[in-house]
């Protein structure tokens, strides 16, 4: 079943199936397979712990040349913090799936999310694989984004295409998170799937760069997993090689707007938040010192609070871009928020702005534009306001 | 008019007065006198962004060679962002306090707490200084703990007590603060009074380590201010000289003492909070990383979050120590909470613990004690909950 809306990458067929490992009844298996060898590569979380799955994972890329044709997922489990027994449980679940499929356990890629901690219920598995091998091609791309959802409150699903002069290729990303941890969740992971030939190095590159500029340039609360990771296949089925260096910027292009889109859509569904602050670095010493200065402005709690309240609250701007370790004059800082400059020179714009700022303020969208100085670096990070909701979501006793 | 509880430092006078700053016939200006000059120290914020005040008392402690007799502090206005002119008014306000009294301008150390960003109103200043210096000598320190308050809900004063052979020495601190910035406002202060005879090198060193251990050790936010400051007069009225390595070390515990109650009290204080954690790290790599874990965790909005929902959520902590930027094997890793052990050998302990733990839980002050690994670094931090009402303090529109 293939979603009319949806030009999807050639060669990938979809299942799910609802196991109950936290939810009776929902999807929370996810299968997405790939008619042939695809070239395969992987982002992960950089926390020292790092779940049974996300170690197959990097494991299984680094003994396969970059090689894979399947990736599974589940939802309601993270298997973190789970040991030798965890990893020893991931194997099974491989090995479980190449039973019921023409897949090799070798060739599948895993992922998890879900309550830390606790070991997989591998009878939920067994009841299940069946049933998800027999659906394999039965489903679309978004009931795959359904089935990974843990707190999310809506699937993410993106896609874009390229035309070559050899034809045209598609893109295809899925991802679920909502929290940088959500409730004892844990956390963001993100599938991209393309039909395009492409070499295994620069797939690597080319993948690590899109969630550098997507994934991993946004914040809800500061806050890493044990799970994080992307997974992307490019199975070639479009028969479309992309191997000119134009090609290839033009491919990662599009991966980028693919995996921004899904970043937006994860701010979106931040836990509680209201709104979306785009809060822009320029004239930085250096591309770090500027996400330095970006991160220590979308996580500090007093501009999130300060925003939630609609509150144009500079002084909290500055005083986070002051500690954030980037290194500037204070008088070459100027600040802009909703496109409207509010500090100059080091110092607040002499009028009260509050009338003027208060629309911008009342806005889902919030632009915070920085200027440090006139250096090179610049870094654009998407945050979530901090609010009421948030604590009530987190402080929830976890059930 | 002396505190008859309080061991007051001897040759020291305190006044206060009511300027009107931000709240109508609230003391918001205090003056603290010693009989002579005395050893002076300061530790200030690091932020980039220096109020006023900062500047000008740092540039009067390394001009006097480390010598001061008088400390000045308002709150309702911190004069920060003020730029040239907001100097400008600071030095005014000096000179206006020694024309009142028989002090010379640059005896003044200045500090100011309050909002960010307005000039000094200087002509409630010109109204309140003959007040304030008619009344010297007619208050007690309490009342100047008062008069330095924004936010806070309670004045913070401490002291102790030395005797050596030669005699007995006092020390007595005075804090303000509630969040690392409170609602606009700019924020910790503390001044500490002695009455020893010191070495000027050794008091800066000795009122920075003792900064360091407790000052330096509170996280309410992660957020610091552009007015943060501790000022520190020794005066020698005890005529008792401290210059032994024994004295200096027994004095400086008493200090450390000193300021560690008054840290416990901005915790105690801390904007929404309801409860203190003390999260103690030991087996680190070094004192930096032991640091690094501590406050990856004690500014965890998830924590946080959790400890306020009386969630004894090992999971975030962990995913918190993961991405600290301490190194670490995480089987090595083991947490209790409440002195109940959780999480060993990188593991969840096996049973449910929840019914265990749901008395600490509900205690005011939790501990959280990890160990990293077998290394010699160790911290200890406090700090509080994240709450449904530090996003109504700090949500709310600045007025």
């Amino acid at each position: 079943m293939t979603s009319p809306v949806i030009p999807l990458p050639k060669g990938f067929s979809f299942a799910t199936a609802a196991a109950g490992f936290k939810h009776p009844g929902r999807d929370d298996l996810a299968l997405v397979v790939s008619d042939v060898p695809a070239v395969a590569a992987g982002v992960f979380t950089k926390n020292l712990f790092q779940a049974a799955p996300v170690l197959v994972a990097k494991k299984r890329l680094s003994t396969s040349g970059g090689h894979a044709r399947a990736i599974l997922v589940n939802s309601g489990q993270a298997n973190a913090c789970t040991g030798q027994g965890g990893i020893d449980d991931c194997r099974e679940t491989l090995s479980l799936v190449a039973k019921a499929t023409d897949l090799s356990a070798d060739e599948i890629l895993p992922a998890s999310t879900g309550v830390i901690g606790a070991r997989l219920k591998l009878d939920k598995w067994k009841a299940a694989v069946p049933a998800l091998a027999a659906g394999l091609g039965q489903t679309s791309p978004v009931a795959v984004a359904k089935a990974i959802m843990t707190t999310d409150s809506f699937p993410k699903i993106a896609w874009g295409t390229l035309t070559t002069d050899a034809g045209e290729v598609r893109v295809m990303g899925m991802a679920k998170g909502a929290g940088m941890i959500a409730p004892n969740m844990a956390t963001m992971i993100g599938l991209l799937l393309c039909d395009a030939k492409v070499g295994s190095l620069w797939w690597q590159e080319a993948v690590a760069a899109a969630a550098d500029r997507s994934f991993n340039s946004i914040t809800v609360d500061g806050d890493t997993s044990t799970n994080d990771c992307v997974l992307a296949l490019a199975n070639g089925a479009s028969e479309v090689a992309i191997d000119s260096a134009e090609g290839r910027q033009a491919l990662l292009g599009v991966m980028v707007e693919v995996c921004q889109a899904l970043a937006y859509m994860l701010i979106q569904d931040a836990e509680g938040g209201t709104k979306i602050l785009r809060v822009k670095v320029q004239g930085a010493a250096s591309h770090a010192e500027a996400e330095l200065a970006a991160r220590a402005v979308g996580n500090s709690p007093l501009v999130k609070t300060a925003f939630f309240g609609r509150d144009a609250n500079w002084g909290r701007i500055v005083a986070a871009l002051g500690r954030s370790g980037a290194s500037f004059a204070p008088e070459d800082v100027s600040v802009r928020i909703g496109g409207v400059a509010v500090f100059q020179n080091g110092m607040p714009v002499a009028e009260d702005l509050d009338a003027l700022l208060a629309p911008h303020m009342r806005r889902g969208e919030i632009s915070v534009d920085v200027e440090l100085g006139d250096g090179p670096g610049r870094y654009l990070l998407l945050a979530s306001d901090l609010t009421y909701d948030y604590i009530k979501i987190n402080a929830d006793y976890r059930t």
